[in-house]
Protein backbone atom coordinates (compact mmCIF):
# COMPACT_ATOMS: atom_id res chain seq x y z
CA UNK A 1 0.00 0.00 0.00
CA UNK A 2 1.46 3.68 -0.69
CA UNK A 3 0.26 7.17 -1.10
CA UNK A 4 0.00 9.29 2.11
CA UNK A 5 -2.36 9.20 5.14
CA UNK A 6 -2.43 12.01 7.46
CA UNK A 7 -3.25 10.96 11.56
CA UNK A 8 -4.75 13.28 14.41
CA UNK A 9 -4.44 11.56 17.20
CA UNK A 10 -6.35 13.22 20.04
CA UNK A 11 -3.98 12.36 23.76
CA UNK A 12 -5.81 13.17 26.84
CA UNK A 13 -3.02 15.49 28.61
CA UNK A 14 -3.13 19.78 28.22
CA UNK A 15 -0.79 20.95 31.30
CA UNK A 16 2.12 18.87 31.02
CA UNK A 17 4.47 19.83 28.04
CA UNK A 18 6.86 17.33 29.00
CA UNK A 19 4.42 14.28 28.88
CA UNK A 20 3.54 15.14 25.36
CA UNK A 21 6.98 15.80 24.28
CA UNK A 22 7.17 12.41 25.52
CA UNK A 23 4.38 11.40 23.32
CA UNK A 24 5.65 13.17 20.34
CA UNK A 25 9.06 11.89 20.22
CA UNK A 26 7.76 8.92 19.62
CA UNK A 27 6.24 10.43 16.44
CA UNK A 28 9.44 12.01 15.54
CA UNK A 29 11.31 8.73 15.61
CA UNK A 30 9.81 7.73 12.87
CA UNK A 31 9.46 8.26 9.07
CA UNK A 32 6.94 10.64 9.09
CA UNK A 33 6.48 14.41 9.51
CA UNK A 34 4.75 16.25 12.44
CA UNK A 35 2.83 18.90 11.04
CA UNK A 36 1.52 20.24 14.02
CA UNK A 37 0.25 19.97 17.54
CA UNK A 38 -1.60 21.99 20.05
CA UNK A 39 -2.19 21.92 24.14
CA UNK A 40 -5.56 22.71 25.26
CA UNK A 41 -5.73 23.45 29.19
CA UNK A 42 -8.82 23.68 30.26
CA UNK A 43 -9.77 20.76 27.73
CA UNK A 44 -6.56 18.82 29.24
CA UNK A 45 -6.27 17.42 25.82
CA UNK A 46 -3.65 17.62 22.68
CA UNK A 47 -4.05 17.35 19.10
CA UNK A 48 -1.39 15.92 17.02
CA UNK A 49 -1.06 16.13 13.31
CA UNK A 50 1.67 14.20 10.87
CA UNK A 51 1.29 12.61 7.61
CA UNK A 52 3.39 9.75 5.92
CA UNK A 53 3.56 6.81 4.00
CA UNK A 54 0.47 4.21 4.89
CA UNK A 55 3.25 1.66 6.75
CA UNK A 56 5.24 4.48 8.93
CA UNK A 57 1.98 6.60 9.82
CA UNK A 58 0.49 3.52 11.57
CA UNK A 59 3.96 2.41 13.25
CA UNK A 60 4.46 5.99 14.79
CA UNK A 61 0.39 6.13 15.50
CA UNK A 62 0.81 2.68 17.57
CA UNK A 63 4.27 4.25 19.46
CA UNK A 64 2.85 7.07 20.43
CA UNK A 65 -0.31 5.14 21.77
CA UNK A 66 1.65 2.80 23.66
CA UNK A 67 3.68 5.97 25.11
CA UNK A 68 0.45 7.31 25.80
CA UNK A 69 -0.94 4.93 27.97
CA UNK A 70 2.62 4.75 29.57
CA UNK A 71 2.42 8.14 30.67
CA UNK A 72 -1.15 9.44 30.98
CA UNK A 73 -2.76 7.99 34.08
CA UNK A 74 -7.06 8.06 33.13
CA UNK A 75 -8.19 7.19 36.64
CA UNK A 76 -7.36 10.58 37.55
CA UNK A 77 -7.83 12.77 34.69
CA UNK A 78 -10.04 15.80 34.70
CA UNK A 79 -10.73 18.20 32.10
CA UNK A 80 -13.69 19.78 29.91
CA UNK A 81 -13.64 18.01 27.01
CA UNK A 82 -15.49 14.43 26.62
CA UNK A 83 -12.76 11.75 26.68
CA UNK A 84 -12.03 7.75 27.13
CA UNK A 85 -8.38 7.10 26.70
CA UNK A 86 -5.42 8.48 27.10
CA UNK A 87 -4.98 8.28 23.20
CA UNK A 88 -8.55 8.87 23.27
CA UNK A 89 -9.34 8.65 19.13
CA UNK A 90 -6.79 7.81 15.79
CA UNK A 91 -8.37 9.40 12.86
CA UNK A 92 -6.77 8.34 9.84
CA UNK A 93 -7.23 10.45 6.66
CA UNK A 94 -6.10 9.68 3.25
CA UNK A 95 -4.27 12.39 1.48
CA UNK A 96 -3.06 11.60 -1.65
CA UNK A 97 -2.65 8.10 -3.63
CA UNK A 98 -4.65 6.37 -1.17
CA UNK A 99 -8.40 5.16 -0.98
CA UNK A 100 -10.80 5.23 1.90
CA UNK A 101 -11.08 1.50 1.82
CA UNK A 102 -7.37 1.17 2.07
CA UNK A 103 -7.50 3.62 5.17
CA UNK A 104 -10.53 1.28 6.86
CA UNK A 105 -8.03 -1.83 6.37
CA UNK A 106 -5.34 0.23 8.33
CA UNK A 107 -7.64 1.23 10.80
CA UNK A 108 -8.26 -1.94 11.49
CA UNK A 109 -4.44 -3.35 11.42
CA UNK A 110 -3.87 -0.53 14.36
CA UNK A 111 -6.84 -1.11 16.12
CA UNK A 112 -5.86 -4.79 16.12
CA UNK A 113 -2.27 -4.41 17.51
CA UNK A 114 -3.62 -1.41 20.11
CA UNK A 115 -6.08 -3.88 21.11
CA UNK A 116 -4.00 -7.19 21.45
CA UNK A 117 -0.60 -5.58 21.97
CA UNK A 118 -1.60 -2.75 24.34
CA UNK A 119 -4.53 -4.55 25.72
CA UNK A 120 -7.05 -1.83 25.56
CA UNK A 121 -10.32 -2.07 24.27
CA UNK A 122 -10.69 -0.33 21.05
CA UNK A 123 -13.98 0.71 18.90
CA UNK A 124 -13.34 1.21 15.32
CA UNK A 125 -15.77 4.51 14.51
CA UNK A 126 -16.22 7.02 11.29
CA UNK A 127 -16.15 4.90 8.08
CA UNK A 128 -14.64 2.06 9.46
CA UNK A 129 -17.27 1.49 12.01
CA UNK A 130 -18.27 -2.15 12.31
CA UNK A 131 -22.11 -0.86 12.97
CA UNK A 132 -23.95 2.20 12.26
CA UNK A 133 -24.38 3.18 15.93
CA UNK A 134 -20.39 2.80 16.21
CA UNK A 135 -20.00 5.64 13.31
CA UNK A 136 -20.28 8.74 15.42
CA UNK A 137 -17.59 9.54 17.77
CA UNK A 138 -20.07 11.32 20.02
CA UNK A 139 -22.15 8.23 20.09
CA UNK A 140 -18.92 5.70 20.86
CA UNK A 141 -17.32 8.17 23.89
CA UNK A 142 -21.26 8.92 24.98
CA UNK A 143 -20.45 7.71 29.52
CA UNK A 144 -16.76 8.96 28.93
CA UNK A 145 -13.67 7.49 30.55
CA UNK A 146 -15.89 7.20 33.27
CA UNK A 147 -19.08 4.69 32.38
CA UNK A 148 -16.67 3.07 29.92
CA UNK A 149 -16.36 0.04 32.30
CA UNK A 150 -20.12 -0.63 31.98
CA UNK A 151 -20.31 -0.22 28.09
CA UNK A 152 -17.21 -2.16 27.57
CA UNK A 153 -19.80 -5.02 28.83
CA UNK A 154 -23.24 -3.56 27.84
CA UNK A 155 -25.33 -5.11 25.04
CA UNK A 156 -24.05 -4.33 21.23
CA UNK A 157 -21.02 -2.66 22.47
CA UNK A 158 -18.46 -5.33 22.74
CA UNK A 159 -14.84 -3.47 21.51
CA UNK A 160 -13.94 -4.25 18.03
CA UNK A 161 -10.56 -5.21 19.38
CA UNK A 162 -9.07 -6.32 22.58
CA UNK A 163 -9.96 -6.94 26.22
CA UNK A 164 -13.87 -6.25 27.44
CA UNK A 165 -12.57 -5.28 31.03
CA UNK A 166 -11.44 -1.61 30.74
CA UNK A 167 -8.02 -0.71 31.30
CA UNK A 168 -7.80 1.12 34.14
CA UNK A 169 -4.76 3.52 32.98
CA UNK A 170 -5.09 4.04 29.35
CA UNK A 171 -9.22 3.54 29.12
CA UNK A 172 -10.17 3.23 25.71
CA UNK A 173 -9.22 4.19 22.12
CA UNK A 174 -11.15 5.21 19.31
CA UNK A 175 -9.60 4.34 15.43
CA UNK A 176 -11.24 5.03 12.16
CA UNK A 177 -10.42 6.59 8.60
CA UNK A 178 -12.34 9.22 7.75
CA UNK A 179 -12.95 12.04 4.93
CA UNK A 180 -10.14 14.98 5.18
CA UNK A 181 -12.47 17.67 7.02
CA UNK A 182 -12.14 21.49 5.97
CA UNK A 183 -12.32 24.16 8.36
CA UNK A 184 -14.59 26.31 5.85
CA UNK A 185 -15.76 30.27 6.79
CA UNK A 186 -18.03 33.05 4.56
CA UNK A 187 -18.07 36.32 5.75
CA UNK A 188 -21.06 38.27 4.93
CA UNK A 189 -20.71 42.26 4.64
CA UNK A 190 -23.65 42.76 7.68
CA UNK A 191 -23.37 42.24 11.34
CA UNK A 192 -27.23 40.62 11.09
CA UNK A 193 -26.96 37.20 13.34
CA UNK A 194 -30.13 35.97 11.96
CA UNK A 195 -29.28 36.15 8.46
CA UNK A 196 -25.89 34.13 8.71
CA UNK A 197 -28.38 31.73 10.29
CA UNK A 198 -30.48 31.42 7.96
CA UNK A 199 -28.13 30.80 5.34
CA UNK A 200 -26.52 28.60 7.47
CA UNK A 201 -29.31 26.46 7.90
CA UNK A 202 -30.11 26.52 4.02
CA UNK A 203 -26.91 24.86 3.35
CA UNK A 204 -26.51 22.36 6.11
CA UNK A 205 -27.22 18.67 5.93
CA UNK A 206 -29.60 18.80 9.04
CA UNK A 207 -30.98 21.39 7.37
CA UNK A 208 -31.98 19.92 3.98
CA UNK A 209 -28.66 21.17 2.09
CA UNK A 210 -25.35 19.83 1.04
CA UNK A 211 -24.61 16.34 2.86
CA UNK A 212 -20.89 16.85 3.14
CA UNK A 213 -21.85 20.30 5.25
CA UNK A 214 -22.04 21.04 8.45
CA UNK A 215 -22.88 25.12 9.10
CA UNK A 216 -23.18 27.85 12.00
CA UNK A 217 -23.73 31.31 11.81
CA UNK A 218 -21.24 33.34 14.19
CA UNK A 219 -20.83 36.92 14.69
CA UNK A 220 -17.16 38.04 14.37
CA UNK A 221 -17.56 41.22 16.91
CA UNK A 222 -14.31 42.80 15.87
CA UNK A 223 -14.67 43.42 12.48
CA UNK A 224 -18.45 43.80 13.03
CA UNK A 225 -19.66 40.95 10.68
CA UNK A 226 -21.40 38.04 10.64
CA UNK A 227 -19.61 34.54 9.40
CA UNK A 228 -21.10 31.11 8.21
CA UNK A 229 -18.81 28.69 9.58
CA UNK A 230 -18.70 25.23 7.98
CA UNK A 231 -17.16 22.54 8.39
CA UNK A 232 -16.98 20.82 5.40
CA UNK A 233 -16.98 16.94 6.49
CA UNK A 234 -16.17 15.50 2.84
CA UNK A 235 -14.62 17.92 -0.11
CA UNK A 236 -14.58 15.24 -2.18
CA UNK A 237 -18.61 14.83 -2.62
CA UNK A 238 -19.48 18.62 -1.44
CA UNK A 239 -16.87 20.57 -2.83
CA UNK A 240 -16.22 24.04 -1.48
CA UNK A 241 -16.77 25.89 -4.95
CA UNK A 242 -20.73 24.55 -4.75
CA UNK A 243 -21.11 25.85 -1.06
CA UNK A 244 -19.27 29.23 -2.03
CA UNK A 245 -21.35 29.98 -4.91
CA UNK A 246 -24.72 28.78 -3.05
CA UNK A 247 -23.93 31.20 -0.08
CA UNK A 248 -23.15 34.14 -2.34
CA UNK A 249 -26.91 33.01 -3.84
CA UNK A 250 -28.67 33.02 -0.63
CA UNK A 251 -26.68 35.88 0.84
CA UNK A 252 -28.42 38.01 -2.17
CA UNK A 253 -31.89 36.67 -1.15
CA UNK A 254 -31.33 39.43 1.77
CA UNK A 255 -29.67 41.58 -0.21
CA UNK A 256 -25.93 40.81 1.35
CA UNK A 257 -22.66 40.55 -0.12
CA UNK A 258 -20.02 37.85 0.50
CA UNK A 259 -16.75 39.60 1.75
CA UNK A 260 -14.44 36.60 1.53
CA UNK A 261 -14.17 33.40 2.56
CA UNK A 262 -11.44 31.99 4.72
CA UNK A 263 -9.56 28.61 4.94
CA UNK A 264 -9.01 27.39 8.79
CA UNK A 265 -5.50 25.27 9.21
CA UNK A 266 -4.60 22.42 6.83
CA UNK A 267 -6.34 21.85 3.58
CA UNK A 268 -5.44 19.15 0.92
CA UNK A 269 -4.68 20.61 -2.58
CA UNK A 270 -7.57 18.83 -4.55
CA UNK A 271 -10.24 20.68 -2.00
CA UNK A 272 -8.57 24.03 -3.83
CA UNK A 273 -8.01 22.65 -7.60
CA UNK A 274 -10.97 21.41 -7.63
CA UNK A 275 -12.24 24.84 -7.61
CA UNK A 276 -10.29 26.05 -9.97
CA UNK A 277 -11.48 23.23 -12.70
CA UNK A 278 -14.86 24.63 -11.78
CA UNK A 279 -14.45 27.88 -12.29
CA UNK A 280 -12.02 27.47 -15.50
CA UNK A 281 -14.35 24.84 -17.18
CA UNK A 282 -11.61 22.85 -17.56
CA UNK A 283 -12.08 19.82 -19.67
CA UNK A 284 -9.90 16.39 -19.46
CA UNK A 285 -7.67 18.18 -16.58
CA UNK A 286 -5.50 15.29 -15.03
CA UNK A 287 -4.17 16.27 -12.12
CA UNK A 288 -0.81 14.17 -12.80
CA UNK A 289 -0.32 17.59 -14.94
CA UNK A 290 0.29 19.39 -11.69
CA UNK A 291 4.20 19.73 -11.62
CA UNK A 292 4.37 19.35 -7.74
CA UNK A 293 2.24 16.22 -7.76
CA UNK A 294 4.28 14.90 -10.85
CA UNK A 295 7.30 15.61 -8.39
CA UNK A 296 6.24 13.65 -5.45
CA UNK A 297 5.23 10.80 -7.36
CA UNK B 1 20.74 28.00 -2.59
CA UNK B 2 17.36 25.79 -2.24
CA UNK B 3 14.08 25.41 -3.99
CA UNK B 4 12.70 23.56 -7.19
CA UNK B 5 14.21 24.24 -10.76
CA UNK B 6 12.43 22.68 -13.35
CA UNK B 7 14.76 22.14 -16.71
CA UNK B 8 13.39 21.31 -20.12
CA UNK B 9 16.70 21.42 -22.20
CA UNK B 10 16.39 20.18 -25.78
CA UNK B 11 18.81 18.35 -28.00
CA UNK B 12 19.14 17.75 -31.64
CA UNK B 13 18.11 14.27 -31.74
CA UNK B 14 15.09 12.64 -32.86
CA UNK B 15 15.36 9.99 -35.12
CA UNK B 16 17.79 7.30 -33.24
CA UNK B 17 16.29 6.98 -29.39
CA UNK B 18 19.87 4.93 -28.12
CA UNK B 19 21.58 8.36 -28.66
CA UNK B 20 18.73 10.59 -26.63
CA UNK B 21 19.02 7.90 -23.92
CA UNK B 22 22.80 8.02 -23.76
CA UNK B 23 22.28 11.83 -22.80
CA UNK B 24 18.81 11.23 -20.89
CA UNK B 25 21.38 8.22 -18.54
CA UNK B 26 22.96 11.24 -17.59
CA UNK B 27 20.22 13.01 -16.00
CA UNK B 28 18.84 9.62 -14.16
CA UNK B 29 22.32 9.61 -12.59
CA UNK B 30 21.80 12.60 -10.68
CA UNK B 31 19.27 13.62 -7.98
CA UNK B 32 16.56 15.01 -10.23
CA UNK B 33 13.51 13.95 -11.37
CA UNK B 34 12.95 13.23 -14.84
CA UNK B 35 9.63 13.98 -15.61
CA UNK B 36 8.97 13.70 -19.75
CA UNK B 37 10.79 13.55 -22.58
CA UNK B 38 9.54 13.31 -25.92
CA UNK B 39 11.14 12.62 -29.86
CA UNK B 40 10.15 14.76 -32.96
CA UNK B 41 10.99 13.13 -36.05
CA UNK B 42 10.72 15.71 -38.42
CA UNK B 43 12.39 18.34 -36.18
CA UNK B 44 14.83 15.28 -35.42
CA UNK B 45 14.86 17.03 -32.43
CA UNK B 46 14.29 15.99 -28.48
CA UNK B 47 13.10 18.15 -25.49
CA UNK B 48 13.33 16.60 -22.07
CA UNK B 49 11.46 18.01 -18.33
CA UNK B 50 13.92 17.56 -15.52
CA UNK B 51 13.31 18.91 -12.17
CA UNK B 52 14.93 19.06 -8.54
CA UNK B 53 17.17 21.03 -5.83
CA UNK B 54 19.33 23.86 -8.19
CA UNK B 55 23.04 22.19 -7.65
CA UNK B 56 21.35 19.07 -9.03
CA UNK B 57 19.87 20.31 -11.72
CA UNK B 58 23.10 22.42 -12.67
CA UNK B 59 25.21 18.84 -12.60
CA UNK B 60 22.63 17.09 -14.66
CA UNK B 61 22.15 19.94 -17.42
CA UNK B 62 25.95 20.16 -17.56
CA UNK B 63 26.44 16.26 -17.83
CA UNK B 64 23.57 15.79 -20.68
CA UNK B 65 24.94 18.66 -22.44
CA UNK B 66 28.88 16.86 -22.21
CA UNK B 67 27.10 13.39 -23.63
CA UNK B 68 25.22 15.42 -26.17
CA UNK B 69 28.88 16.92 -27.70
CA UNK B 70 29.82 13.29 -27.71
CA UNK B 71 27.22 11.68 -29.21
CA UNK B 72 25.76 14.31 -31.34
CA UNK B 73 27.73 15.63 -34.63
CA UNK B 74 25.78 19.03 -35.42
CA UNK B 75 28.18 19.10 -39.13
CA UNK B 76 25.22 16.05 -40.67
CA UNK B 77 22.74 17.11 -38.69
CA UNK B 78 19.20 17.89 -40.49
CA UNK B 79 15.79 18.73 -38.97
CA UNK B 80 13.33 21.27 -39.90
CA UNK B 81 13.33 23.34 -36.31
CA UNK B 82 15.61 25.97 -36.36
CA UNK B 83 18.41 24.69 -34.11
CA UNK B 84 22.17 25.80 -33.62
CA UNK B 85 24.08 23.21 -30.87
CA UNK B 86 23.72 19.61 -30.17
CA UNK B 87 22.43 20.87 -26.79
CA UNK B 88 19.78 23.90 -28.34
CA UNK B 89 18.50 25.69 -25.96
CA UNK B 90 18.56 25.34 -21.89
CA UNK B 91 15.73 27.22 -19.77
CA UNK B 92 15.67 27.39 -16.32
CA UNK B 93 12.39 28.09 -14.92
CA UNK B 94 12.03 28.35 -10.59
CA UNK B 95 9.05 26.69 -9.27
CA UNK B 96 8.87 27.01 -5.79
CA UNK B 97 10.97 28.39 -2.82
CA UNK B 98 13.45 29.80 -5.64
CA UNK B 99 13.53 33.59 -7.45
CA UNK B 100 14.16 34.32 -11.28
CA UNK B 101 17.12 36.16 -9.85
CA UNK B 102 18.03 32.79 -8.38
CA UNK B 103 17.80 30.92 -11.85
CA UNK B 104 19.61 33.91 -13.39
CA UNK B 105 22.46 33.22 -11.30
CA UNK B 106 22.39 29.45 -11.95
CA UNK B 107 22.16 30.09 -15.70
CA UNK B 108 25.25 31.89 -15.09
CA UNK B 109 27.36 29.35 -13.61
CA UNK B 110 25.85 26.19 -16.24
CA UNK B 111 26.59 28.88 -19.15
CA UNK B 112 30.42 29.19 -17.79
CA UNK B 113 30.96 25.39 -17.56
CA UNK B 114 29.86 24.50 -20.14
CA UNK B 115 31.91 27.53 -22.24
CA UNK B 116 34.97 26.66 -20.15
CA UNK B 117 35.18 22.77 -19.60
CA UNK B 118 33.46 21.64 -23.10
CA UNK B 119 34.82 24.51 -25.09
CA UNK B 120 31.31 25.18 -26.64
CA UNK B 121 30.24 28.93 -27.28
CA UNK B 122 27.31 29.76 -25.02
CA UNK B 123 24.39 33.01 -25.60
CA UNK B 124 22.78 33.64 -22.41
CA UNK B 125 18.79 34.53 -23.57
CA UNK B 126 15.64 35.64 -22.16
CA UNK B 127 15.98 36.72 -18.42
CA UNK B 128 19.78 35.94 -18.22
CA UNK B 129 20.61 38.18 -21.53
CA UNK B 130 23.76 40.09 -21.11
CA UNK B 131 21.75 42.81 -23.74
CA UNK B 132 18.09 43.17 -25.24
CA UNK B 133 19.31 41.55 -28.51
CA UNK B 134 19.70 38.32 -26.85
CA UNK B 135 16.33 37.91 -25.15
CA UNK B 136 14.49 36.68 -27.79
CA UNK B 137 15.58 32.92 -28.36
CA UNK B 138 14.49 33.34 -32.24
CA UNK B 139 17.31 36.43 -32.01
CA UNK B 140 19.82 34.18 -30.59
CA UNK B 141 19.37 31.26 -33.15
CA UNK B 142 18.93 33.78 -36.17
CA UNK B 143 21.70 31.79 -39.19
CA UNK B 144 21.38 28.51 -37.60
CA UNK B 145 24.14 25.87 -37.02
CA UNK B 146 25.46 26.87 -40.31
CA UNK B 147 25.12 30.35 -39.43
CA UNK B 148 27.35 30.69 -36.28
CA UNK B 149 31.07 30.40 -37.48
CA UNK B 150 30.21 33.87 -38.73
CA UNK B 151 27.86 35.16 -36.38
CA UNK B 152 30.26 33.94 -33.17
CA UNK B 153 32.73 36.51 -34.71
CA UNK B 154 30.18 39.00 -36.13
CA UNK B 155 29.71 42.84 -34.61
CA UNK B 156 27.76 42.24 -31.18
CA UNK B 157 27.55 38.59 -31.36
CA UNK B 158 30.68 37.57 -29.14
CA UNK B 159 29.51 34.91 -26.68
CA UNK B 160 28.83 35.04 -22.96
CA UNK B 161 30.61 32.21 -22.87
CA UNK B 162 33.51 29.62 -24.56
CA UNK B 163 35.51 30.47 -27.54
CA UNK B 164 34.80 32.98 -30.50
CA UNK B 165 35.32 29.66 -32.94
CA UNK B 166 32.35 27.43 -33.30
CA UNK B 167 33.14 24.26 -32.10
CA UNK B 168 32.07 22.10 -35.44
CA UNK B 169 30.84 19.32 -33.53
CA UNK B 170 28.55 20.45 -30.76
CA UNK B 171 27.63 23.81 -32.65
CA UNK B 172 26.44 26.80 -30.15
CA UNK B 173 23.97 26.43 -26.60
CA UNK B 174 21.74 28.79 -25.70
CA UNK B 175 21.26 29.09 -21.19
CA UNK B 176 18.61 30.83 -19.44
CA UNK B 177 16.10 31.43 -16.72
CA UNK B 178 12.44 31.72 -18.22
CA UNK B 179 9.79 31.94 -16.06
CA UNK B 180 7.37 28.68 -16.34
CA UNK B 181 5.09 28.78 -19.39
CA UNK B 182 1.62 27.74 -19.35
CA UNK B 183 0.24 26.39 -22.30
CA UNK B 184 -3.45 27.28 -22.03
CA UNK B 185 -6.57 26.81 -24.41
CA UNK B 186 -10.38 28.23 -24.03
CA UNK B 187 -13.05 26.56 -26.35
CA UNK B 188 -15.75 28.66 -28.20
CA UNK B 189 -19.27 27.07 -28.94
CA UNK B 190 -18.76 28.65 -32.49
CA UNK B 191 -16.85 27.54 -35.44
CA UNK B 192 -16.28 30.94 -36.75
CA UNK B 193 -12.31 31.46 -36.97
CA UNK B 194 -12.67 34.96 -37.33
CA UNK B 195 -14.24 35.94 -33.45
CA UNK B 196 -11.51 33.48 -32.05
CA UNK B 197 -9.04 35.81 -33.66
CA UNK B 198 -10.65 38.77 -32.40
CA UNK B 199 -10.76 37.47 -28.57
CA UNK B 200 -7.14 36.01 -28.91
CA UNK B 201 -6.05 39.53 -30.42
CA UNK B 202 -8.17 41.95 -27.50
CA UNK B 203 -6.27 39.24 -25.10
CA UNK B 204 -2.58 39.10 -26.12
CA UNK B 205 0.27 42.14 -25.21
CA UNK B 206 0.74 42.97 -28.86
CA UNK B 207 -3.03 43.26 -29.33
CA UNK B 208 -2.89 45.66 -26.21
CA UNK B 209 -4.23 42.62 -24.14
CA UNK B 210 -2.00 41.24 -20.88
CA UNK B 211 1.03 41.67 -20.89
CA UNK B 212 2.75 38.03 -19.96
CA UNK B 213 -0.29 36.72 -22.78
CA UNK B 214 0.48 35.40 -26.01
CA UNK B 215 -2.63 34.14 -28.52
CA UNK B 216 -3.79 33.28 -31.33
CA UNK B 217 -7.19 31.47 -32.95
CA UNK B 218 -6.71 28.14 -34.08
CA UNK B 219 -9.71 25.97 -35.87
CA UNK B 220 -10.52 22.51 -34.08
CA UNK B 221 -12.03 21.00 -36.87
CA UNK B 222 -12.74 17.40 -35.82
CA UNK B 223 -14.98 19.18 -32.88
CA UNK B 224 -15.94 22.19 -35.64
CA UNK B 225 -15.30 24.77 -33.14
CA UNK B 226 -12.40 27.19 -32.73
CA UNK B 227 -10.19 28.04 -29.93
CA UNK B 228 -7.98 30.84 -28.39
CA UNK B 229 -5.02 29.32 -28.25
CA UNK B 230 -2.76 31.33 -25.50
CA UNK B 231 0.65 31.03 -23.66
CA UNK B 232 0.79 31.72 -20.46
CA UNK B 233 4.44 33.64 -20.10
CA UNK B 234 4.24 34.81 -16.95
CA UNK B 235 1.16 33.29 -14.84
CA UNK B 236 2.14 35.28 -11.56
CA UNK B 237 1.72 38.39 -13.21
CA UNK B 238 -0.88 37.97 -15.68
CA UNK B 239 -3.31 35.16 -14.07
CA UNK B 240 -5.01 32.56 -15.80
CA UNK B 241 -8.53 33.40 -14.11
CA UNK B 242 -8.18 37.33 -15.26
CA UNK B 243 -7.23 35.62 -18.87
CA UNK B 244 -10.15 33.22 -18.43
CA UNK B 245 -12.50 35.69 -17.18
CA UNK B 246 -11.88 38.26 -19.91
CA UNK B 247 -12.39 35.76 -22.71
CA UNK B 248 -16.06 34.83 -21.22
CA UNK B 249 -16.66 38.60 -21.78
CA UNK B 250 -15.34 39.19 -25.20
CA UNK B 251 -17.53 36.10 -26.08
CA UNK B 252 -20.38 37.67 -25.08
CA UNK B 253 -20.23 40.61 -27.16
CA UNK B 254 -20.41 38.30 -29.63
CA UNK B 255 -22.91 36.33 -28.72
CA UNK B 256 -21.06 33.57 -28.09
CA UNK B 257 -20.27 30.76 -25.28
CA UNK B 258 -17.15 29.87 -23.68
CA UNK B 259 -17.39 25.42 -23.48
CA UNK B 260 -14.48 25.18 -21.28
CA UNK B 261 -10.61 25.39 -21.00
CA UNK B 262 -7.77 23.40 -21.17
CA UNK B 263 -3.86 23.37 -19.47
CA UNK B 264 -1.49 21.07 -22.29
CA UNK B 265 1.22 19.54 -20.35
CA UNK B 266 2.39 20.12 -17.12
CA UNK B 267 1.23 23.44 -14.95
CA UNK B 268 2.79 24.67 -11.72
CA UNK B 269 0.28 24.31 -8.67
CA UNK B 270 0.40 27.89 -8.08
CA UNK B 271 -1.44 28.72 -11.20
CA UNK B 272 -4.18 27.15 -10.34
CA UNK B 273 -4.49 27.83 -6.55
CA UNK B 274 -4.27 31.10 -7.33
CA UNK B 275 -7.80 30.47 -9.47
CA UNK B 276 -8.85 28.95 -6.39
CA UNK B 277 -7.93 31.66 -4.27
CA UNK B 278 -9.73 34.44 -6.88
CA UNK B 279 -13.24 32.63 -7.14
CA UNK B 280 -13.67 31.63 -3.35
CA UNK B 281 -12.32 35.14 -2.44
CA UNK B 282 -10.21 33.55 0.22
CA UNK B 283 -8.94 35.72 3.05
CA UNK B 284 -5.64 36.12 4.44
CA UNK B 285 -4.79 32.18 2.84
CA UNK B 286 -1.42 31.36 2.85
CA UNK B 287 -0.15 28.49 0.67
CA UNK B 288 1.82 26.93 3.20
CA UNK B 289 -1.76 25.88 4.91
CA UNK B 290 -1.67 23.14 1.80
CA UNK B 291 -0.88 19.59 3.30
CA UNK B 292 0.92 18.74 0.07
CA UNK B 293 3.40 21.52 0.05
CA UNK B 294 3.25 21.64 4.17
CA UNK B 295 4.48 18.11 3.11
CA UNK B 296 7.29 19.20 0.68
CA UNK B 297 9.32 21.79 3.24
Amino acid sequence: MSGIVQCVPNFSVGRDKKTLEKILDKIREKDVKLLDYSMDKDHNRSVVTFIGQPEEVIEAAFDAAKKAAEVIDMSTHQGEHPRMGATDVIPLIPISGITTEECIELSKKLGARIGEELGISVYLYEKSASSDRRRNLADVRRGQYEGMKEKLISEGWKPDYGPKELNVKAGVTAVGARTPLVAYNINLDTNNLDIANKIAKSIRAKGGGFTYCKAIGIEITERDIVQVSINMTDYTKTPLFRVFDTVVREAERYGVNVIGSEIIGLVPMNALIDSADYYLRLEEFDKGQILEKRMAE
